[in-house]
């Protein structure tokens, strides 16, 4: 079965772990958010393609979520001794990630090609995509102004409240090559448990609804990022809430309805079910690991072949 | 006594720290070459005034002579992973100079700014000066063409033959702010044991000769770093022989013949002493310690002191 995941930051990287533990290599297609990358200290960072293949690779930090497992931290030190932003925390292997990718990116290659080599060298042998080679930039706009995504995330701890988002760039950014005929060649596409606002969004800006609309053979299935009414990580619960909606599994699939023939949300959130007006799955959603991850995944494939 | 001290690297900077330790803050500016500067791996890299840093500020890697002391290197490993060029060793302490000072530079910072800052975060209470704010690039011809400096000395290991020097951009170059006033109010100018075609002759080129010529009453000395008829440290004796002049202290002499109103040469080097047409001083001049520097530096103020 062709899968093409959906994929932000942690808990999409999760998901996406846990199906490429089951699908072979040629059945996985993920297709990662690119809204969060930035420049910071003349670096090109792709926050959430970095966690997506740290996290198939094997190579990212459990605890965090985000960066590599034991890293060491001794070039941020000597930045913030220098009296340099430390605000974004840097691992010292996560450093080599963003160097080399800029350097490769300066002498023209596409973000793609980049992270095809990157995944070849980590020993991923799924396809990993990110949106679009073209710079898709999320702007938040909050009670402060408008805020670049990072600044918003990482620098303002998410304070500002949220009024609206947007993606600068998206209307010229072209869908990254593959990515088409992946979708098109898919049985089914899973939006992962990542943040809707921005980090499902921008992919679907980008993909354009009419490739994943249901309807045409293809379902679209989506996990909820929101259990119990909070996020697992992250701030897609304040941002419902900030936005005048109640932050639950509801207000997610609500979010997707256009797009889906399914929806899978948690046991704690079993009582939603009847009020979501697609077919449902209700299950354990929460993934603390590799086996969590994995059968999660299993899951999502049951469901979508029930569909 | 003001003393201003021209450096490249290594053994540059090892008399600059034997001057820093003798003098008072106010009494000692060392000029340093940048014509060695490059950017990489999207860093701009100045390893002559990193070198002087870290060693006035103790930071320096003694076995080395270039980099950090107790240094990390997760960066350079994981870029080496990913197929990245790893042919200048970039420890993950000093990639934190590189990065900070690209960041500055691109805010519109001066490179003697960011040196000024850089000191005063290192605890260095000497004036550290880069030649120039502007960027003046070392050129070697070679036989197999003309090469840039890191090039030439990094990556090709200095084994190109070399036929000749050019500065570029040297034309343009005006000299550091703060240059013209230490040179003028110095009793004299040091031109430490570095390697008089890529390290001093840059910084003569900047600060042109009428600066520092005799005979204004300036006193211009200069250590030898050829021992022996050979360099210390670096492709100084090698560059010698190619350009069809014997490597000894006697060339380094004659190569600042028209500037030095004394020379200083090593204990081994004794019988050359006649042969040179300045006065000259003949003592140890191998530092293999702090102590190597402050003895070699009490040395040469004594020296300076007795022309």
């Amino acid at each position: 079965m062709k899968i093409v995941a959906l994929a932000g930051g942690v808990g999409g990287a999760k998901l996406a772990h846990g199906l490429a533990q089951i699908l072979a290599s040629e059945d996985l297609t993920v297709i990662v958010n690119t809204g969060d990358d930035f420049e910071h200290l003349g670096m090109y960072i792709s926050p959430d393609l970095d966690t997506v293949c740290y996290t198939l690779a094997g190579l990212a930090n459990p605890e965090t979520g985000w960066g590599r497992i034991n890293e060491t931290w001794n070039t941020i030190a000597n930045i913030e001794k220098l009296g340099g932003p430390n605000w974004f925390r840097l691992g010292d292997q996560d450093i080599a990630t963003h160097l080399e990718r800029t350097r490769r990116m300066k002498a023209g290659q596409s973000l793609s090609q980049i992270t095809k080599d990157f995944c070849a060298a980590w020993g991923i042998n799924h396809t990993v995509l990110p949106m679009s080679d073209s710079p898709v930039r999320t702007m938040v706009d909050t009670d402060e102004g408008e805020l670049a995504f990072q600044e918003y995330f990482v620098h303002r701890h998410c304070e500002p409240r949220v009024k609206g988002f947007r993606f600068e760039g998206v209307d010229s950014a072209e869908p990254v090559i593959g990515a088409r005929e992946a979708i098109e060649s898919a049985e089914a596409i899973v939006i992962c448990p990542s943040n809707p606002w921005v980090s499902v969004d921008p992919i679907f800006q980008i993909l354009s609804p009419a490739l994943i609309q249901k309807g045409e053979g293809k379902k679209v299935i989506a996990v909820s990022p929101i259990i119990g009414g909070q996020a697992v990580k992250g701030p897609a619960a304040k941002m419902y809430t900030e936005l005048g909606i109640e932050p639950s599994a509801l207000a997610v699939a609500e979010h997707y309805r256009n797009l889906l023939c399914g929806f899978v949300l948690d046991n704690v959130d079993r009582q939603l079910s009847d009020k979501i007006e697609t077919k449902t799955l209700v299950t354990n959603t929460l993934m603390n690991n590799s086996s969590d991850r994995a059968r999660l995944a299993t899951d999502v494939l049951n469901f979508v072949r029930s569909l």
